[in-house]
């Protein structure tokens, strides 16, 4: 309000530029040339020009700020090493756009639901990221009513009005499977995660399919929960099977891990009697004994697609297509926790 | 702005109460009768009503947001514990009373006061958590200059205006010790986090002392970074010392079960040959093999405590003296991966 603090056209003054430049700058939209940018940038600084996001929000009705809820168990959430890395990825994208990250942490279906209406209803975001997409996911027809820009992980398996930010998980899930084939394992088996996420599913049928094409089929699949314990529990069903498996697949690394702690407790040699590979390359897959055989995505980079995606929606108001995105699939990483089988049991 | 939007009149009308209790119990503030609450609750959930922050941010200029300040490397948070526990607990706070979390992460020391900056000039937050304290953090002087109310994880070293809430490892740290000697360990090394951090320099010291207690000096004190590979190249350079000890203290979990699998890949058998107790008690430590020893604190609680703090400063407009909060110590937690060393070598 006072008449100290530094306008836009202060700004453009002292940058020699039109106000519209200024605008055009401090917002992060494309189209002046780099040097016009920097130039109106310095100017801005110079002047300790701090755009109002309030009087921002009220004259454009923009929040400046993009939503993300992550509907998890705490302690389901607490290591998993995806949203830690993707929220860092987003970051990078909205810090230069001073735009905020307003997260939420919600635990069921009805406070999910009220967590969207929320961010909508208050205009705390402009849009939202939507993660963990589930088999008929109630989400997409919520948003599509709410009225909020949101840019989907992958593809919803229905319709959806959103672009897409898509990481493959299959091709790495297939390179796991034929990498154990190629070492002679013919009894294998698949610890999944749980059955209502499309990602879960998705990559269950890829270990399925990439066996069925060497004529093979599984010895079991395992629905699980990405935790640690639930990872342990599918182990030791497994290992208690008549036919036990040589090899196991698990959907993620911690629960690849905590198999690898179920197997060794159990008195078997990991990889000489059982071959463990996990999903992820988590900081701790390199390091654990033997080093875990996994599969390596991007999370930081799926962040800051994601991100810049919502953006390109949000700066559209709806007049502009947003094309899908398609990152580069996960890839196998070979370690030591797979080899050929010591003892072709019969 | 419509007429059908119904207002707090409304609710009150229907409530049969004032719209003075009205403006309590959709605020969260105490005072009035749980009954009365549910009742008001039920008729604004009955009628419709939503908050709008947008007006609430003029009429009264609050943000109604708290914001979350992480200055750690994407790769050092991907995999810790304490963050996504820690904000769960914030969010199950802030859900209750209509509040966000505007999380940023930073990387560095420029990046992190422009974070702050940011967060308060643009009036996006009406108070701050600051965690990961440093040793002469500028981030208080900062924050005073700010105005913004915040709340320290811990005490900072200098003087504070700021109400702290307090978790304290030394008695989890000293227990590790003391379980260790008692065990019969004279040959102890200590696995330290970032000198830079208060947190890891108050856990050092406190095995220090612990030592001394006993009338021990450490084999030797590795400084690292909380990592997984800084965790496996503190645990060779120890043992690989003439004098190698029978047991690692690591301060975080993650060093520690890299530091398992070092020591594995070294043909070192845990316990036997070597202890090795961690710090978190995070989701892996009961599922490796051997089972972790480790220290067990509550970052969730430590959210939710730290939040319900932030909002008495915040509901107080300065004009109450919050009290600092003292949360249960860590303790320490026995599993399999210490005992008595097999191999007295002299």
């Amino acid at each position: 309000m006072s008449k100290e603090r530094p306008t836009i056209a202060d700004v453009a003054t002292r940058a020699g530029v039109s106000k519209g430049a200024v605008s055009f700058a401090l917002n992060g939209r494309p189209g002046l040339a780099q040097t016009t940018v920097d130039r109106i940038l310095a100017a801005a600084d110079d002047l300790g020009w701090r755009p109002s996001n309030r009087a921002r929000s009220l004259s454009v009705s923009k929040a400046f700020a993009l939503g993300l809820v992550i509907t998890r168990d705490p302690e389901v959430l607490s290591s998993d090493p995806f949203f830690p890395a993707f929220i860092a990825g987003v970051e990078s994208v909205l810090a230069h756009r001073g735009q905020a990250l307003v997260l939420q942490v919600v635990t069921a279906g009805k406070d999910e639901a009220a967590g969207y209406r929320r961010l909508a209803q208050d205009g705390r975001v402009d849009g939202v990221f939507l993660s963990d997409l589930r088999h008929e996911d109630p989400r997409i027809e919520l948003l599509t009513s709410l009225g909020l820009p949101a840019v989907t992980l992958n593809r919803p398996e229905g319709s959806s009005p959103f672009p897409a930010v898509c990481l493959d998980d299959r091709p790495g899930t297939i390179a796991v499977v034929e990498h154990l084939l190629e070492l002679g394992h013919r009894r294998i088996a698949h610890v999944a995660g749980p059955p209502a996420f499309v990602h879960a599913t998705a990559r269950s049928a890829a270990f399925v399919s990439a066996l069925a094409a060497a004529g093979l089929e599984p010895v079991a699949v395992e629905s699980s929960d990405f935790t640690a314990a639930g990872g342990i529990e599918a182990t030791r069903r497994l290992l208690a099977l008549p036919e036990r498996p040589t090899a196991i697949v698990y959907a993620n690394d911690r629960m690849a891990i905590a198999g690898l702690g179920a197997a060794q407790q159990a008195g078997l040699t990991v990889p000489d009697d059982l071959s463990i590979a996990g999903f992820d390359d988590s900081e701790l897959a390199e390091f654990v004994h033997p080093g875990l055989t996994t599969v390596r995505a991007d999370p930081y980079r799926f962040g800051e697609a994601a991100a810049e995606t919502l953006n390109q929606l949000i700066d559209g108001d709806g007049d502009v297509d947003v094309p899908d995105v398609e990152l580069p699939p996960a890839r196998l990483i070979i370690r030591r926790s797979t080899a050929t089988p010591l003892l072709e049991e019969t």
